[in-house]
């Protein structure tokens, strides 16, 4: 999968992902109001929203992004229904030719990141039938347990071709309480990421493995040095936009063949209609803002190549 | 809800969790063929054994058990019928009488980690109603995010008296790679326990807080130090039996007060009758085999006070 998703950027000349983490006050209004008036005030109407939302952006950004990257929390707080909606968009995206990042940060001791990876990028045997569940192409995972807790996902990656990308060093302001932490003069993140090298060379596509690394925009130094000790991970870029990271800060996360790293926009994309310069479409035309906004997006970060 | 957790310790003098971690190999042929039977080779039949052995599990250990832990993996990696199976399990135990911990280790950015926190232990406001997801009593938590990862599922705490455990050192036989590294001295496991313990500060009961701690009873020296590192927050000790934990590694873990900790055992219970001395009970008998592990483990662990 790692192969597409390279092929996929090199085609479009876009590093970039779009964040489906549709919260409900991104939906517009007459969205709402219409799930409310059809399923009443219940999980339902919230999910059948999220799914009208999430069809309007996929629809309009999908031959010019190579990626999508849903976050399950923004599906998951609506229970079951908000679910549905998750794994209708999972399927829907991957029928829009869209490479699926399942934002989950799973991870567990073996057994049971074993069960995640069969749910999530593998699958399950029920009889002879091998059946897959959530079926995304790459999934974000969380390193706090170590290597048993990593080696199902990998397992799974090798044997279905599929991808994930480990928690090193996180977008959020927090992140360096525990992250940045000196282990014999060297912060954890760098550690982890020499594990993320390590762990990546069990499965390795062309140039780059299928074992990537989420490290933040916000933290662009860190991110020179990321990049050195993880050479042939792709790294998943988030904090662009809103959460504050700029182009300029974006070129040490990418390798001298342009390619290493892909940027993900969530509220930037999909609730550009409220803020200028994209409030101009309003509400009904927030897909065409969320498409302005893409466009936009892929033209800031080429001016850094 | 960590008053009603201590409650029903101190009323049942039993300080254990049973982990509901359906594995489909756990669940006797004769229940697995009935649903294949009914559904045919699917996730619905999947997740429709699994909830008819729970059903069993449950009925059999609700009046001498204060707790069950629910391990969502073993249910998500059946999509969504398996989550829809979690979600009846969640919900038969707490009409059971039954304190239920959601063993999802989630954790994320600050607005990620409230969805979360609002879709297992919140509500979300859908027009003028508040409607709760999941529901559970408690949930895991994962720490590497930090503070503004951690904050959003405290203030659900707070408003709805519901509680989390946090990772501070995994039973796992990697967890040591990055839990166990030193800084300035200490190993990260401490440090995160500090912080478990200012966080915890901020919504107690009585004698605990609504925060607690996962420590494994694989490592019964850090729990030791980790005690008395958070004397105010309830542990949850994974490992017991199955994973390699005695009755005598568990001294450590509990305060003065006999309380402070409750143990979990998962496979050594519901898949008891798999193994000698309870396999003379045979897979029909599985339910009644958990119930006599439960007792087992009931009278082992309190051989320690």
């Amino acid at each position: 999968m790692i192969h597409v998703l390279v092929e996929r950027i090199k085609k479009l000349e876009a590093p970039i992902v779009v964040g489906l983490d549709p919260m409900w006050q991104y939906i517009p209004e007459f969205i709402r109001k219409e799930a409310v008036r059809e399923h009443g005030e219940t999980l339902e109407a919230a999910a059948e929203a999220v799914w009208q939302f999430n069809k309007g952006i996929v629809d309009a950004v999908c031959d010019i992004v190579p990626a999508v990257k849903p976050q399950i929390a923004m599906y998951e707080q609506f229970g079951i229904p908000g679910l549905m909606t998750f794994q209708r968009t999972v399927d829907y995206c991957k029928e829009k030719g869209l490479v699926v990042i399942g934002d989950v940060k799973r991870g567990d001791i073996g057994s049971t990141s074993a069960a995640y990876a069969a749910g999530h990028i593998g699958t399950v045997r029920i009889g002879e039938k091998e059946l897959a569940a959530f079926d995304e192409d790459f999934i974000t995972v969380n390193p706090y347990l170590g290597t048993d807790g990593i080696q199902p996902f990998i397992d799974v990656c090798r044997e279905r071709k599929k991808g994930i990308f480990i928690l090193v060093k996180t977008s959020n302001p927090s992140s360096g309480e525990f992250q940045d932490q000196k282990i014999d003069g060297k912060p954890l993140y760098e550690m982890v990421g020499e594990y993320v090298s390590k762990w990546g060379g069990q499965c390795m596509g062309d140039a780059y493995s299928y074992v990537g690394a989420v490290v933040g925009a916000t933290y662009p130094e860190m991110g020179k040095t990321l990049r050195k000790v993880m050479p042939k991970a792709y790294i998943l870029v988030p904090g662009y936009g809103a959460q504050g990271g700029t182009a300029k800060d974006l070129a040490p996360y990418f390798n001298e063949d342009g390619l290493g790293a892909i940027v993900n926009s969530s509220r930037g994309i999909i609730a550009a209609y409220k803020q200028p310069p994209y409030d101009k479409y309003g509400e009904s035309g927030y897909a065409e803002a969320a498409r302005q906004a893409a466009l936009f997006m892929k033209e800031d970060i080429n001016s850094i190549f």
